[in-house]
């Protein structure tokens, strides 16, 4: 599970990378599919990884607006803030926190209640998905998306 | 591990019925990004996917091409012959696999070492990226694509 994070936080840093090459009209541009543009869904991608974070643990949401990130340097530093609390949480999971629940209500009354563990592997598949669609548009910019290969990362499990 | 492979036959299945009322024509469109194509993309999982499987048992790989499998009808079937082994290994897969090594030689004789665990993961991001680029060609096709959420899939461990 965490090696499946640090393999979407490798890739988003060189994804970030990746956009100081670009102009920033290209990574604002209203593109089709998912949030509709590559900062965009970098944005989304520390949104929603973070406020996962925070309602597991019965914290207050971010309720932030794209509107005021659109720029690299703006998401970039949204992203440092967030990420020790990220990094606490994850790299601090045990294996016994995958059965707790999380209920939640919907704006209709239903209720939803998922386990810790599929709200992990909710995150981890969400951040794989969405730069699915960012290496589709890197192809419109013309240039090499980054590699999704999870492979050569030194990623393997410690013994 | 095992339900993030769920998720990704779930997902799959969805897809293939989301085919079910598109074009051919469109499915076969080559597009911007990934492998160039809906149904393409689709092949490219499920030989990935087998593949992977087969190579870490010592068995012997895949080397169809796409060109023989240019339909949603073939393309399923091929999924059909390939799921029962691969759900075999999967389904099977005990902790202790995780740090079995796989060796594989480069065309340019460097020799590359990854652990089965590295590998189930790659397996894993493989698909959940590659159906990220199918949620963007949806959109240019003009539909819905299938929701990539992992929560609400019943996808909880058991305790």
């Amino acid at each position: 599970m965490k090696t499946l994070f640090q393999y979407n936080w490798q890739v988003r840093d060189e994804w970030f990378k990746w956009c100081e090459d670009v102009e920033e009209a290209e990574l604002l541009l209203v593109r089709t599919g998912g949030v509709g543009g590559i900062l965009h869904t970098l944005f989304h991608i520390i949104d929603v990884e973070w406020s996962w974070i925070r309602v597991m643990q019965g914290k207050p949401d971010f309720q932030e607006s794209f509107d005021d990130y659109r720029s690299l340097t703006l998401v970039r530093e949204l992203e440092a803030a967030f990420k020790p609390e990220v990094e606490g949480f994850v790299l601090n999971w045990k294996d016994e926190m995958e059965n707790n629940i999380f209920t939640d209500t919907a704006p209709d009354g239903r209720i939803f209640q998922d386990t810790w563990g599929e709200i992990m592997r909710h995150m981890i598949a969400h951040e794989i998905h969405h730069i699915g669609q960012l290496s589709v548009w890197a192809r419109e910019v013309g240039k090499t998306p980054v590699s999704a290969n999870f492979l050569g990362r030194g990623l393997a499990k410690k013994k």
